[in-house]
């Protein structure tokens, strides 16, 4: 039985790379698994060799210690693979495939799932609705930042990429599609953007850029990317959007220099809980990116909410904010007649259909995100970076197959 | 030219019938008319003498002197009548046609009407996209509790009942559809209800009992109303509804009761904006329904939100309520992928079908929601006893139409 | 090891009922047994002793020898059981557990299933996508008018009746989940039936029945059934349906006569490719229902076509109508901007939203269709009942389980 | 008053320019003009200075003798201008507006034209749903290959340009919002096509390299165009299709060749009822497009039929086909459970998000579809050329206010 190495959250702030377990076709206990899920029988499952697994700025909530997520708990949902095993109750995957992982954990048996809504699976998840690897308080499931991991329900949940050198060649694109390329196009839809569309996106880090990359994909007219970060909207500008420094410039009348007129058809939240306010020296204001967006998006609009919102945080700024709750100017979405769909992406509704657009090169999602190939053992250096507001997107690749490893 | 009665708000708590103009195929200047709207042109109105026109919960808003409506406005949003009088630019509607007003004024002519977003019409309100008959801040069109009323763009906002006799006996019902029983449905629609949904609707005042006779229409397995007012709770029963109340049960543990789970599929805000909290001698706490709605509603479902938020509340509980805020969990409704659809109904998606369903007895909704024909002189009395928290809604009926009119 | 006993047809007007073996967990040879799922695995199965299952329409298609069918294939794909065994890749569902099996069988791991298209799931037919139990060219799974039947993928497959003995209650009810009360739903749904409609259904079997119902249930104010057979469409008039003997009236004429005007919003094809031309003494005529509803439904309206078209008919009129063409008015259909919906019923998409309409008492579909509960042994008099045309249906109950089988 | 000219249809071949009326507020018998039409009033309507009117394939149709139009029709239903002059019922268009004319013509007052189902409109054509200018049996209205035209109904038809300089700028461009570009793009929609599709667009005329050019902008990932003229093969490749010359190669080698299976997602039918067969000298076959669509359509698929068929056809090849009807393989389409969407696009539902993507320079239709302008002088070349089947689109340019009118 071979070894496996993995990246650690540690504590506030500390990420490691540790020795840890190769993965087996049980549950096993460890930090952070429900005690409910200990022992699961997974003859389902796949254990895959990882090609490419992302940092996502959803795993900075945990590092920075916003959540309760134990020391030891080993981090990753973004996971593109090479099939090595697979369980006695896989039909239809086989060692070799190359795949990607949905980030959300699905058992594709129960009702939900029979409706497409993965996000919310009733079956992996012992606490709630909804799963995903390497995270806290999703049922146990080991992250996938680490040579093997093992991917349960594996007919199900895994897509296949028709031709392995073809997945090599493109798989800085192809590895968006485990979270943040769905996650982003997700909120594009959940929008209303298409054809013609005006839409304003906040926030550009990786998951703005893709849901910015997703707009420009469903045809929009207008792509307007806010955010604080000049690195990162100038980013946002290099293939085409609009932007808005909201640290210099009101979001309305950034949109009238812009579109000679203040409002759009549509709005993307893609910075969630941890909002700032907006102008120079801003504070931590988590109502701030869904109230600017009822004011900025047109009367019947709707509104697209990937970023994340939580129902604890312990680092929250006041009471309120630390049960997850926010004060939001719902009478002026009310007045204008607003819509607004919240909740992770249902990956699996979306990545066959991106597969394809980057295997035709219809979009160029790792240029877009400037994806960025490290080691394993410079995750942690990877973590901090991001941290700092990097303008990139690290893929970790444990086991050199990308050929693309640049020391940091 | 005749000369015309109408109900007046002259001050919180004041509802008078008055002598006043009328109308002309001109808009005059009068309490609560937009200046940019004085002296506007209507050569595609008509005029209606009134059938009946109904008072809405909505009129109590201001007549609790919860907005800034002006002392003179004539109320009335929800009206059916008889046409009388037809300018020159109406083509299809003609004298003596029986019709159903949209309480929503639009114009037929701008983007969001072509797109039948009535509720939204840019060419109607100076002020804001939307409008509405006897309300303030809409622009200024004379309300409908009146002898007659001038309905603008005739050919596009009227419903021509079919058959003159027929609407008369069916006019009790009909009377709903210029306003609450497409609201209501709209409330049912937009939470997703269709055959076999199991549905919470919150409030049993006339649009909750809309909205839940929607959810039977549509094929709802299970409708739950909730209010504190046991004769409202009565009415729901009547006709088939599973109730709770909530100053006495707490809505889990109710639905739990019914349904042998916890939550529903769909959720209803039939209350908005002067929510009161749950439980015994319940104060005012705006943001109750909308929690409650995120906690009962399961993963995935929706929330449809025709109860109506303000922008502006001069007697909120606090600074946020003053300008519409709300303290949501949001955190909650995120973890869950829940939707939410808020704003006025765009009643013409709705009327006809609506209309057919009346028609054919697929529906009752005057029973439903105990329909009262009252005189023109007894609308004071029959606000009064709707604040009251009777379980009825008055329809006024100006000219004895209806045959059924009782003195209250 | 036990015995079985079943259903099967030996040739043209020729059922018997065998003794057969009983299921394993692998896919055994027989007749119609596509060799390529010869020996196949199914670790993921459950078998089932059949509590219910009814002779269905299609069923004849293959009696009257209008289908390539072997002598020797087991019938039967409208199935309603009890869990006794289950394979080790089973992990939901459980022994004990009544359940309704959808016609369709799949394999919840096809990019079809995984979009709820469960009628084109590509795994589990050799030939082509899509497959049902005991039918010719679907992959050769064993039909279940017998004692026990196997059902693979249970985990995906099942509909597991959330309490035993409310199911055996309303058994008669819930065995219509299987097939023809999703697919007369799927007709109405795809028809675009809502609330306040009008819809012609062609056909009063036991689909147009169920569509019937099925558009009473989506709110239409109106349900129009056609057929030639009287005793059918005093069956449809039972239930509130108008009705229209199109031997002895029009189509169009009898619209108007019911409805004021000449055609409906929404029409369903419930006869499929053997239905004959209108008017005393019609013959075969395959176009006939498509190209009268075509005619009969308004401008902008849509057809759901659950009616079962084929592409290759042995005993077609002609040589087009051999391998499935017809001669349709499309010109009149491009004219009228109709949309068409054809294809097998996705029944995972509504069965359970059914289910709890009959568990709530929202639909008899029982009494809609006249169920009538006899024994195995008398499946093949039920045959030649049903092939004659009465209007019942025939419901099997191998094991007495209902109480309610009486001799034919 | 000033004069006018105009193209006209004199009989089978032949196009003339003539001298004829200018518009007036009064519909004017003349050839082809309903009498119930003759003497309508026409307040409403505006008189436009044409700026650019394109020939259009089904113009073709007329002028082949394949319908039953009159000599002395002026034809033209593609029509973009500048307001000259409005009726008294007009409020919001304004002389100098620049505007694209919908070639649908509809009331903005009846049911379907509330539902923006604007091709069906019910009170233009007093023979059937639905209307045209310049068109045979669609009511009279006359057509816009002319210097000045009537449009009916302007406050609900136009489409104002927001910037008069920026439209004559790209207004080669907009031109094909009048018909061809939303009437290719309603193909694709119809057809499913969004983000990742592969799709198989039947005919390289005009409306077909217009649906090429929406699938693109949906975000198909491989679009396919066939037909079996090089020319219009060569113009389809130019931006970025893929191609099929149906003369020389099976379309599911074809597609096999391209994309490594034998089927795509989706099927549009640019071509209509004068298709003929596959092959070197393929003769006139109705049917053939539609039962190639069925055929390389994968199951599950739609069809999208922007291609016009019609309820009569002089020149049919064979009695069915002169009464509209063609053998269509439905057995076929029912077992792979395709969809179908017939009918005149609604331009209405799309022409303004169209111009928002070309006014962002997101899509050169003008380009892909090679638009030349033409004097109206040289309409008849344009018609001669266009049916020969240059692979052009000819845009008239009666005022030369292009700027690019070059001799044919």
């Amino acid at each position: 039985m071979a070894g496996n190495r993995a990246v650690a959250y540690q504590g506030p702030g500390v990420v490691e790379v540790v020795d840890t377990a190769y993965p087996t076709f049980e549950l096993q206990d460890g930090p952070g698994v429900n005690p409910a899920n200990v022992g699961r029988k997974l003859p389902h499952a796949a254990i895959l060799k990882v090609v490419t697994t992302n940092i996502c700025g959803s795993d900075q909530h945990m590092v920075r210690g916003r959540t309760t997520a134990p020391a030891g708990l080993i981090l990753g949902h973004e996971i593109t693979g090479e099939v090595v095993e697979v369980g006695p109750g896989v039909e239809f995957i086989k060692s070799g495939d190359v795949v990607s992982v949905p980030f959300n954990i699905s058992c594709g048996r129960c009702t939900n799932c029979k409706k497409q809504r993965t996000e919310i699976c009733l079956n992996v998840n012992p606490d709630r609705p909804g799963s995903a690897y390497g995270y806290v308080d999703m049922g146990g499931w080991v992250g996938g930042q680490a040579e093997y991991v093992l991917v349960p329900y594996a007919d199900w949940n895994l897509l296949k990429f028709p031709d392995r050198d073809q997945a090599l060649e493109k798989i800085l694109d192809l590895t968006m599609l485990s979270d943040i390329f769905p996650t982003g196009f997700h909120g594009a839809v959940s929008a209303g953007v298409g054809p013609g569309s005006s839409v304003y996106v906040a926030g550009a880090g990786p998951v703005g850029i893709a849901a910015a990359v997703g707009a420009q994909l469903l045809g929009a007219a207008a792509v307007i990317v806010a955010d604080m970060n000049a690195d990162r909207l100038a980013q946002a500008a290099s293939f085409g959007c609009e932007t808005i420094d909201v640290s210099q410039e009101d979001p309305r009348q950034g949109i009238a220099r812009i579109l000679g007129r203040e409002e759009v058809d549509a709005g993307v939240d893609a910075v969630g809980f941890e909002a700032r306010g907006h102008g120079h020296g801003a504070q931590e204001a988590p109502a701030t990116v869904l109230n600017t967006l009822m004011d900025i998006t047109e009367a019947g609009g709707a509104l697209g909410i990937p970023g994340l919102y939580v129902t604890g945080d312990p680092g929250g700024i006041d009471e309120a904010a630390k049960v997850g709750s926010l004060s939001l100017r719902l009478g002026l979405g009310w007045a204008k007649a607003l819509s607004f769909t919240t909740g992770q992406c249902p990956v699996m509704k979306y990545h066959r259909r991106l597969m394809e657009a980057i295997l035709h090169d219809r979009v160029r999602i790792a240029d877009a995100v400037h994806a960025t190939a490290i080691s394993l053992e410079d995750a942690p250096k990877g973590y901090a970076e991001f941290d700092a507001g990097v303008a990139r997107k690290f893929v970790i690749d444990p086991h050199g197959v990308t050929g693309k490893v640049a020391p940091l």
